[in-house]
């Protein structure tokens, strides 16, 4: 049939409305009210830190080997193995030749392009490394890790032997023994039942050669608890050492990469030295010095919780970026609000779509000023403590444990709080991209199954949230009863007297100022800590009972540092005023939304917001500011400045072409050209079998029947 | 050394505390305080259908090709689609011999046992088979599903042309078109841009033969809407037919046993009576005739968000089972209210634990009935109309269409509401096992992804939300303005002048009787409907504005109906007083922990419930019918009646020898005798790599550069 024939049966049907996604984003790209450079700097800090963040993502994405791609979606749980360990391999030429602390905020974006490759090498770096740093002497350190030269990954991969088969959070409850045998100056490393398996362990399956131990230090019969001792687990020919048992664990939610392992110790004889001894310290003779302080190995803890609160930006801030692009690309339906007249909305003129996807983006702003400050006080505190052990300045001493003290609560609702949020923000955006956020290349369902372990690992969410609420419990009990002094995180509970009863602090007409909304967060930590001061006492003591009041305690104090320090640094860029008009609506939505929203039944609770306070927020302020940000939302996402290689998403890329894009990836990755799948032969053999009666061979048929009764 | 010697220098210290969860568990089991079956009678509506889903959870698990098992968890893409196909080749020998009605309930099971294969079978049976019956004639049907046998999947494999890759939830606006081409009779199917590309094709990529295509019906240059037709894709040798082009969508989130492919149509010819013309007909001389009434067709999409619904109670019932055993096998740190001083506390003796996972439990019990009640209501509703149309009644019609829209309603808050609580449910279990819940043994990873999409599928869950939330609106608008009456599942809307203004219906002292709950809940629903209406009624009638409280309307309106329900039941077994006892207080902690706590903010915010009863509730009452549960949550999960093979976990098995399984299962499938991986080499190549120095071939040493400074 010729052009004109089919033209004529076609009429005057028109074909050429296909979707433009890439000029309706452009579009909002041209119209941007700020710079979206000098927003960039704003969410990473400085203009040097953004500009070194920049020269990373660069260096990688042009590296053939470290690059994230597409094809990451469709790979294997062997293909991940093998191919982490390439990138291992590569990026060990880098470390080589770059400071420490270039590698580690490296790494900080090694752990948003490829998490299952953060987690293997940080094992080797953050954890054996680590472990021999903080609880090793100067010369155990020396040995291990320089001139073995494990520093750069060479001749020693470390593992870290703690979490065991029926012991996780409860580290002191440990089960792994290492029995002084002084007759030959070594200690026995032995399991001594599957429960004390040690379970989990990255890199023990496939990489490892040694792994720090966690294990019951026993001398003369006696239990001295948990310490660390250093043991070979593989020879320099890869082959295990007698009497270590190893296997794999085999598959996992997400980060497949990660060859974690168990191991079983059977009586593994290991020299006295090989035990990790800053601290504890063990005579040729048996004799057993226990360490004066033990608050100073605080620091080395905080720096994962520390460091996944900066993860819970970046990832908050790659996931709604693709929702928003999506959300500005997609036409769905006409809305009833749509002004002109043209065809479908864009998803994001919806205002459900907007509420859905628009706090979460302040959300990921919030997240990125509270990441730097934690990372700032937890330098500072740092060098305070190093300064202080190295001049013996016991005032100094006193102050960094305090404030050592303080970031581990902050840290603690910090990690927790923000790792929940985030998880929660992947799949939120999942969903508002319909069916295609399910598709793998869209980048959620990696995303959420890599990320989910973070409400795990190093410091179960619940189990920190309980902890940090039980400190503020404590210390308000400590401030009310015995005239104990607030600081740190905590100063405000000194406040305490003027907001206890049951004022409202928030009315409706304050929902517009962001600092009586921190107030009425303020307000109601108190009188959730008050109340829970009260339940505590009537139960003698004891906290347990009240475990999901303190959880919502630590979030709330999460909230409270993250908006106070949002709203301060906010004040302090009042001098640039295209960046601090969209800042101060951002920061109001956070509060509104994620803060004032999401815990509406709790400012209500404690009568810190009125009723009318709480509908008006929920039903039009909120809305209201989504509005506002609405036009900003294209130059908000470009600032964080993801190049499309670390998105790593068929439907979010840069350029918003998102169908092309998205067909383009589906079928490098699945090429149509194949049309038959490998079992088509079983397939062709279903949909072409013999008949029911010919495969039971006539045997239930009248006939057979009739024989078989003996009427034939 | 011998083991006296080790012996010596072991001491006291006593190995021999190994984790015994299983007498743990079997404890719980043996002091059960009522009959499981009784109980599992109770879940699954009555013995009867009881005992027939053992039966087929029995034929299933024998069955070798299709019982699920923990390999499954380390299958690739590859492999889950030829599994697949292997299973539903298999089934089709039970579909030959059984009813469709059993075969239905069957497929139950199976959307629980193994998702992938469901949806891939599903969709020749739910999705093609049923547009054929739904909008086929008796011709049509006759031929393609019987003559043809796609009934028993044999000559044909059907897929759902429906979805394309630019339109989804608006199916008026798909732009595939079916062009009449009066002259030669027959419909040219064309795909006018990439767009309108059919996209999430299952069955497209490998297996379908024929497809069920939503095209727009153009006839002499008209546009008549989207219309079905049945298009062939491949032959009898499974090549693809001329024009019709097919790729592979690739990886998924979860499903990946699934062949979701993309089609596109160039000019494809078909005859006229290949359209589906059993409402819309198209005459040889191009006489389009209409369908007289379109509300018939609501039937078919109502099954598949029925079944979503039962799909929930299954799918929480099962995580919840694998967590709650974990929680009782399991033990960590010793807690302050521990009765005995013999170690470590058992988990759900934590009252955060019970608080996290004990409402989730009650809430599958209220999904179990919920599930069964919307059932009956649509198998009644389907009667009812097939009955009105063949004997032409138009008052039992009208009655029919009714029904059939508070069905509408009923099963668009159900399925929303149920389905994204029971994918909180998956990861809020997951969280609850700690590390462990991250291995893919425990389930819950495959679990979550292959969930996921129930969220997004069948009705996006907040396009179904503002959906149900709006029609409560007009209903309520409807009532007060027009005088129009209240019928279904609005009745209560009937109701609305006594239940304004702002007095409180629950106080404190109140959340002991489950009936006040259930009218704070009505209340709420009307308190908010007629806020609701007023905000439309300024916005000049545009709902989208409040699309946020549309959706929190229709999930108070699911929670309404999952408790009358399951209190109405409850009522009703009283002559059973030792399961009745038990179940009331599940329906106490449904009321106070996912309804009243979930949407405290809301409650507090009209007025209906006063805050000391929310603050009571919260700090108090939840947990005390929390620590009333917890002696029976063996017994009332052992009641789901799933058998191991169903729970397909390593640490969730009714034996609750949790480590032993989970080390058994972690070393089949990833035997420990592979010592070394298969990129050994690579991995010894980098640990044993030459000097930095040597490989930059000496050019950066002080030699090499005084040399070439000239100072050599």
């Amino acid at each position: 049939m010729s052009t004109d024939a089919y033209a004529k049966v076609t009429g005057k049907v028109d074909y050429s409305n296909a979707p433009d996604p890439k000029s309706l984003i452009q579009k909002e790209r041209d119209s941007a009210q700020f710079d979206v450079d000098q927003m960039n700097y704003f969410l990473e800090g400085s203009e040097e830190r953004a500009l070194e963040v920049r020269k990373f993502i660069h260096q990688m994405e042009t590296d053939p080997i470290l690059a994230a791609s597409p094809h990451d979606y469709d790979a294997t749980k062997a293909e991940h193995r093998e191919n982490t360990l390439k990138k291992i391999n590569r990026l060990t030429r880098y470390i080589e030749v770059e400071t420490f602390d270039s590698f580690e905020r490296r790494m900080s974006i090694i752990s948003l392009m490829d998490p299952q490759f953060h987690t293997r090498i940080g094992v080797h770096f953050g954890l054996f490394v680590g472990c021999v740093r903080g609880t090793g002497t100067a010369d155990q350190l020396g040995y291990w890790i320089l001139k073995k030269e494990s520093a750069y990954v060479k001749n020693i991969y470390g593992c870290f032997g703690m979490t065991e088969l029926a012991h996780g959070s409860n580290v002191a409850g440990l089960e792994t023994t290492a029995t002084f045998d002084e007759e030959n100056d070594e200690f026995i490393v032995n399991t001594p039942h599957l429960g004390a398996t040690k379970w989990w362990i990255g890199g023990a399956a496939h990489s490892a050669t040694h792994c720090s131990v966690y294990a019951r230090l026993i001398v003369k019969g006696k239990d001295y608890g948990v310490k660390t001792f250093v043991v070979p687990l593989r020879d320099s020919e890869h082959n295990l050492m007698p009497g270590v048992a190893i296997g794999d664990i085999g598959a996992k939610m997400g980060r497949d990469g990660i060859d974690n392992g168990w191991i079983q110790f059977s009586h593994v004889r290991i020299p006295r030295y090989f035990m990790l001894q800053k601290y504890t310290k063990v005579s040729e003779d048996g004799e057993v010095t226990e360490p004066p302080l033990n608050q100073l190995s605080y620091g080395a803890l905080l720096t994962g919780r520390v460091a996944m609160v900066k993860d819970a930006f970046r990832w908050s801030s790659r996931f709604v970026t693709i929702a928003l692009r999506y959300a500005v690309g997609r036409k769905q339906f006409k809305a009833a609000l749509a002004k002109d007249s043209d065809g479908e909305s864009q998803l994001l003129d919806y205002p459900l779509h907007q509420r859905r996807l628009i706090p979460l983006l302040a959300m990921a702003y919030a997240f990125s000023n509270g990441a730097n400050v934690l990372q700032e006080q937890a330098d500072t505190s740092n060098d305070q403590l190093d300064e202080a052990v190295q001049n013996e300045d016991k005032a100094l001493l006193d102050a960094g444990v305090e404030a050592m003290k303080s970031l581990f609560i902050a840290s603690g609702s910090l990690k927790s709080t923000a790792t929940w949020l985030t998880l929660n923000t992947i799949d939120q955006c999942r969903q508002a991209c319909g069916g295609h956020g399910y598709s793998s290349y869209s980048g959620f369902g990696k995303g959420f199954n890599d990320f989910a372990v973070q409400c795990t690992w190093e410091g179960d969410n619940n189990i920190l949230g309980m902890s940090v609420g039980k400190q503020l419990v404590k210390k308000y009990s400590g401030i009310t009863k015995d005239g104990e002094k607030a600081s740190g995180i905590l100063e405000f509970l000194g406040n305490y007297k003027k907001y206890l009863g049951k004022e409202p602090v928030l009315q409706a007409e304050d929902l517009k100022n962001p600092r009586t909304i921190l107030k009425a967060i303020e307000v109601t930590l108190i009188r959730a800590s008050a109340r829970a001061n009260d339940i505590v006492d009537q139960k003698g003591g004891d906290t347990d009972f009240i475990g999901s009041d303190l959880v919502v305690l630590s979030k709330l104090l999460a909230h409270f540092f993250l908006y106070k320090s949002f709203l301060d640094k906010i004040d302090s860029i009042k001098d640039q005023p295209e960046l601090y008009k969209v800042l101060d609506v951002l920061a109001q939505l956070y509060g509104a939304s994620i803060v004032l929203e999401g815990f509406s039944g709790t400012f209500l609770t404690y009568s810190v917001a009125t009723t009318e306070a709480i509908a008006h927020n929920s039903t039009d302020h909120i809305a209201e500011l989504c509005s506002r940000v609405r036009p900003h939302v294209i130059p908000l996402t470009d600032s964080f400045m993801m190049s499309d290689m670390l998105i790593n998403s068929a439907i979010g890329n840069y350029d918003g072409d998102i169908y092309k894009n998205y067909f383009k990836i589906v079928n490098t990755n699945n090429p149509p050209q194949v049309t038959k799948p490998p079992y088509a032969p079983a397939l062709q053999g279903m949909l072409n079998r013999s008949s029911l009666e010919e495969r039971q061979r006539f045997e239930y048929d009248d006939e057979a029947l009739d024989i078989l009764a003996g009427n034939a």
